[in-house]
Parts: structure tokens; C-alpha cells; sequence
């Protein structure tokens, strides 16, 4: 197997201000191509730190990669660090010299010195070019062992892998005729974990050396397929057996073999079909708006919306009736129901989402506690309402809200074909 | 100083399958209180890496927390592998067997062994109760040197972190007279990183020991002081310093020294001046309105709004006059300034934002490229419309937006008071 180890550089990261998503993408990233990711490790801007990372994780890694520490200021300390560690010394790159010049004059700014510094790499290493920056990546190489450092800026740490570390890696893989490591995602909805384990049954009998990890979010409970195979013809085939054996036993349930996300699997059904679809929403105020149109071409499908968070926003706008609002309550299967009608047919849609809800933390009472949250679907002439109890958390209970309406609308169109 | 390092073990993350969110969280609360985040370190489901990590980690920090591998399924192994650590074994815990019994009972559920087997627990550890979930949290000590264990379920974590953890290192601290680590944000929006550099010139000449990072995000750019001292009062002193100087140079951009976001930082003052808002989405599709609403208590100032991602119903629900959409384009000045001005009168509102922009990746021209966008805001009888070209980005150029629109709100509620 070919192990990777990441190392993240930043006291932002180390003392909590800032989520590493980079080490979840790089893991994310050189996994899909076969590689094993051994560890992650995240350490503030310190020479000391950082040495002793290098030292504890070059022995058990092929490569190891760093993100972080190579803007112009004086907290970037990681090319300097490098240079100390493997003896070298920094050297004038005249190409990335041409290009910070170039891309310098283009934005009409002056090079300054600092910025000229960037230009200085050390001898030893691979230069790795960063067209959306100013920092190049490096790669070194010690005894069959590599060091590759990458900025922290995640659309140049991007660019970087995607151009030059993504080939490195599987050039490695095949020269050195590594195992390779596997996994696929087969994504359900609408089931929850323990009853998907069940339908599954005991995952030894069908498992092989591979695994099988359930992962649940908002939008449903993923199965992660892991296999490792002396090239990747065989793992492909060890992967391919063990689909072939959950899809027997869950079919039903798995709406995607592909990373399709649930909002893109249903835009995809609503393009197919020509069917397009309005939202009104109030408690998760315009977030399932949001993740539509997330989706970039989304507008072929998707025509808009109202976000009525308020009562008199309801009645005015979306012609939900008075009497309703009074008898039921704001947060009733009956404004549910208006809710969904109503935006269809103002927004003459296909389809029409209606959710309402008590979001939290307060606002709950005894009848309609926090997480109580009806969802309207208006498919054609139909119009059903369900009626859900979340959670106590804000957040969550938004979240699940726009998970379940997207579910609710991709059985519908799986259902009315 | 108390040095704590902080050891994530799933597979589900070290793969990339998710964002470490628990190990940044943990990081901010610990350094809240004056504590040391020495590293973070992500490892898989393997008994020989948590082995290896505890180690190393132990020898350099006071603690050492882990989150994950606590619940009831074969891959979870962090309670064994503590035990064999340690050369302990598992006891049966009363209290945490009756707390099982109750909730299984509660939720009418039968206790199943796999679950009774969360109540036993390494007789030397410390139990730390998790009233949220099934898996309590563990406290070991060998040396003065502590050993955490909590559950990888970010609302289990969080409780046991803030029941139990957080008091105990308080109390450590307190009994060590350890040096404290203490930081502090200011955050200013609608500057560059580079131009607020400009105004706070050289830090050194302010800073003492103390350190200043420049973080910038899509809502503005946030300055981190950090101190240390060796009490609470000395390095708050040093805080206060450093605040005072800063605020002296750059004062006009700041717009909370406390840790509030932007866009509770507009509610806020919307609520303070009895003022409401809605509004008028285009190609952010209703993140606007999500954020507004990610706010508990938003009821009272944001009205909702509509997502207007269609030209039709930009004419038919926010009368856009079709000469507008005709003449100038969606994606206009002119259809921004319609927007702003039509939310706010259709909704009653005080104030109206209107966006429309070219989000991407398609659907630029030469004139309007991929990430034009046109702010709107209709402020009583005022409205100012602004361009921009953000990225070539998706969902940077939505994000900008929603920033963007939030800082446009909060200048004119700073300006006209």
C-alpha cells in the first residue's frame, strides 16, 4: 500500500478558529485513487513542532504531505523549515520569478520585495506550479521517501493536487505495483441506520477481507465499501461483488452508486421528466432554496420561491387563509398544505415544497413541542403533508427539515413514473 | 502552561469522509479557558495507532483527549485499547447501568447486551456521565498526566466536554498556578486583509510577547490577539493593551470585540431600531435568507423574502418591470435596485435586499463575467444598488454575496442612526 500522512500547519487550525476541511479533502482525494491514508496531524506555525512531525512520519509513509505556512508573512515558516531539514538552501526559480511578475503586472500591482521572496525555493526540490497564487507547491524526495508542501489556501492547495500531486501518486502506485486500496459509497435515504443494518443482515458472510461502514447525515445513511487488492482490476472486482450483494439486499433504498448528493439525484429525475418545482418556507427560511440552487443549471428545473416567516407574509403572499392560521396555527398540517398548493400554483410549477416548523430552541409548547415540522408536497394534483418530530437542536432540526422534503420529493418521482 | 493534545480516531475521517469538526471545537473551548492546544492527531479504527499516539502525546502535554470509537459496534475499540493501555479491566458501573435501564425504558425500548455493554467501564478511570447518549466519557490519570475519553457524536462530545472536562481543567489551572494562554477576536468586515494591515502598521512595536493573526473569511477578516501570562489578570491586562491600540488604529472597521457574527451583529441592531427586513434572492437562491434565520429570535426583525431564480417570477411576484429585464438583463443594475425597492414595499419592511448575479460556472459573458453580482438595498426611502466581481467559484461567489449584502446592512445601520 502506498501511506500518506498529512500534516496541517496553522495556530488558526491548532487552536480550534478555523474546521480543517483540508486534510478531509487531501484524505478524500488521494483515497479515491488507491492510497492509504495512515494518519492526519495538525500543528501550530512551529519550527520545533513541525521537525518532530517530519521525523516521527516520514519513517511510516511513502509521502508525506503538508498544507500550510507558505504565504509571504512572518508566521509562513514551513519552506524555511524544510530547507533546515533536509540541508539545503534556498535558490532564485527564475519561472516562478516570470510568472509572479507577470501575474503582478496583469493585476497592475508593483512586486515587492516580499512578494519576490516567494521566487525563492530551495535547490533540492521539484518546483510545483500554482496558477491561483503565489505560493508554488514543492516536492522532495529522501531515500524513496517524499515531502510534498502545499499552501493552506484551499483553491491553491486544489489546484496543486488536481495538477501535480494526483498524478504523482498513482504514477507511484503503478511503478512500485502497490496494493491499492478501494472504497465506494452506496447512498440510501429514508431509512434509518439500524433498520438499513438489519435489511443488510451479518456483513461477514459477503464481506471477504473488505469492510462496510455505515455513515449517517441529514440526507441519509451512506454504506462505505473498503477493499485493498494487489492492482486495482482486482479490487474493482472484490468491490463489484460486495455492491452486487448490498443491492439484493437494500436496492430499494440506495438512490445513488455514483456521489451523486441527494439535491442533484432529485434535480436530475426533475430535469429528465421537465418537471419543475417552487419552495415556500418558513422555518428553514430559504435554506432549501439554498441547496437547489446549489446545483449550478439548476434554474432549468428549479423557478424559485418564498421564504414566509412571517404569518402576514403567509396570507399575503402565498394566500394561505386566515382561518387556517387561527384555527390551526402556524405550524399545522392544514398551512402545510396551503403552503405546498399555493406556491405551485402561483409559481405555476409542477411541483410545490411547504415546510413550517418550530425550529428552537424556544417556541415549543406541550402539543407542538421544538423539531415539530409539517412538510407539504404538492406533486401534480396531489398534495400530502407529513408531520415530523426532529430534534431539540436549531440546526438540526433545519437540516433534517430540507433532507426529508428533498426525500419526500425523490420517492415521489421514483414512485410516479 | 497546560498543554493538551487532541487524538480524533475513526476511519470515517481519517479517509476524508468527514470534516473533523469535534477536534476544532474542542481546541476553541479549551483555548477559551486559557489552556495550551499543543496538536491535533486523526487516526483510523486501529489498535496500534491509538497505542503509538498515546505514547508519543502523553509525554509532552497535561492531557491528552480523545474523541470516538465509544459505541456498541465491533469497530469501536477505544475502550479496549485504553484498558490494555492502562493494564486495566473492565467492571460493571452501577450508575451507568441504571441510567441505561432508565432511558432504554423511557424510550420503550428493551436494554440489549450489546448496549449493557456500555455500562462496563475500566475500574480505574474516572466516569464521566453523558446524559445525551449511551456511551459515558472516561477519565484516567498516571503521573499527574491526564487521559480523556469521550464519544465521537458531536452532541455527546459537547455535553460531557461541558459537564465534566472543561470544570476540570479550570480547576487544574487554578491548582497548577499553570501560565494561561488567553485570545481574543476582533472582527471587521468590508476591508482587505492587506489595507487593515496598512492601518495597523507594525505589530511588534504593540505586541510585547503577545501575538496578531490576520483570518480573513467570507465575512469579513477577523484579529486574533494572543497572550500569555501567568494569571488570569496579568495576560487579560496584556489583552487590554493590545485591544486599545488596535482599536485606536482600525476602530472604524471593528464591529465586535465579543465573538458575535455578522449576521447577529445586523439582527441585533435591526431589533434594537424596531426595524424589519426582506428579501429578494436571485442567484444565492435563498442563502440570504438562511442566514438570517440560522438566528433564534430572527422572527422579530426578517419578515422572509422570495427566491426569485426565474425572470418570470421576478416580474409576476416582485413586479421587475419587463422593460428592465429586457433592456439591462437579469443580471443588472437596474433589476437589483427593482428588487430591493419591490421586496421592501410588497413585504412592508423597512428595509429591502435585492441580489442578482452570474453565480457559475456558466452562464458568463464578456461584459458580465462568471461572478458578477448587483447588491440592492433599499434602506426607508433610499436606495443604493453596488456591482462586484467576486471569483470564478459557485459557491464562493454565493457566499460573497451573502457577505457582502450583510455588511452593505450593517454600514447603512451605523451610518444613519
Amino acid at each position: 500500500m502506498f501511506d500518506i500522512s498529512i500534516i496541517t500547519i496553522g495556530d488558526e487550525i491548532c487552536i480550534g478558529q478555523i474546521v480543517n476541511t483540508n486534510a478531509a479533502w487531501i484524505a478524500g482525494k488521494v483515497t479515491s485513487i488507491g492510497a492509504n491514508v495512515k494518519l492526519h496531524s495538525t500543528i501550530g506555525d512551529n519550527r520545533d513542532s513541525l521537525i518532530d512531525e517530519l521525523n516521527r512520519l516520514l519513517p511510516i509513509s511513502d509521502l508525506v504531505i503538508l498544507t500550510g505556512g507558505l504565504g509571504p508573512t512572518h508566521d509562513d515558516i514551513t519552506k524555511n523549515v524544510l530547507c533546515e531539514y533536509f540541508g539545503d538552501d534556498l535558490v532564485l526559480h527564475n519561472d516562478t520569478l516570470k510568472y509572479l511578475k507577470k501575474i503582478f503586472s496583469l493585476r497592475g500591482y508593483h512586486l515587492t520585495e516580499r512578494n519576490m521572496e516567494q521566487a525563492y525555493l530551495p535547490s533540492i526540490c521539484l518546483v510545483l506550479k500554482n496558477e491561483v497564487g503565489t505560493a508554488p507547491g514543492m516536492l522532495f524526495e529522501e531515500k524513496g521517501k517524499f515531502v510534498i508542501s502545499l499552501p493552506g489556501v484551499p483553491a491553491e492547495m486544489k489546484y496543486i493536487m488536481n495538477d501535480s500531486v494526483i498524478p504523482f501518486i498513482k504514477r507511484k502506485i503503478a511503478e512500485r505495483n502497490d496494493n491499492v486500496v478501494l472504497y465506494k459509497n452506496l447512498q440510501t435515504t429514508g431509512i434509518p441506520e439500524s433498520k438499513l443494518a438489519d435489511m443488510i443482515g451479518e456483513p461477514k458472510e459477503f464481506l471477504g477481507d473488505g469492510s462496510l461502514a455505515f455513515l449517517p447525515s441529514y440526507r441519509g445513511v451512506k454504506l462505505r465499501i473498503g477493499v485493498s487488492g494487489k492492482n486495482f482490476e482486482t479490487a474493482r472486482e472484490k468491490l463489484k461483488k460486495i455492491e452486487k450483494v448490498i443491492f439484493e439486499k437494500a436496492g430499494g433504498n440506495i438512490f445513488s452508486a455514483d456521489d451523486e448528493s441527494l439535491v442533484s439525484k432529485v434535480g436530475s429525475l426533475l430535469s429528465e421528466r421537465n418537471l419543475t418545482v417552487a419552495v415556500a418556507e418558513s422555518c428553514t427560511g430559504g435554506l432549501l432554496g439554498a441547496e437547489f440552487t446549489s446545483i449550478s443549471g439548476s434554474s432549468v428545473y428549479f423557478s424559485g420561491g418564498v421564504i414566509a416567516y412571517s404569518n402576514e407574509i403567509k396570507e399575503k403572499i402565498l394566500n394561505v387563509s386566515k382561518d387556517s392560521l387561527v384555527q390551526f396555527g402556524a405550524v399545522s398540517e392544514q398551512v402545510a398544505f396551503e403552503l405546498a398548493r399555493n406556491v405551485r400554483d402561483i409559481f405555476k410549477t409542477d411541483v410545490g415544497i411547504g415546510i413550517t416548523g418550530i425550529a428552537g430552541p424556544t417556541g415549543g409548547t406541550e402539543e407542538k413541542p421544538v423539531g415539530t415540522v409539517f412538510i407539504g408536497l404538492a406533486f401534480g394534483d396531489n398534495v400530502k403533508v407529513k408531520k415530523f418530530v426532529f430534534s431539540t437542536e436549531r440546526e438540526v432540526n433545519r437540516e433534517r427539515a430540507v433532507g426529508t422534503a428533498l426525500t419526500m420529493l425523490l420517492n415521489e418521482l421514483q414512485n410516479n413514473e
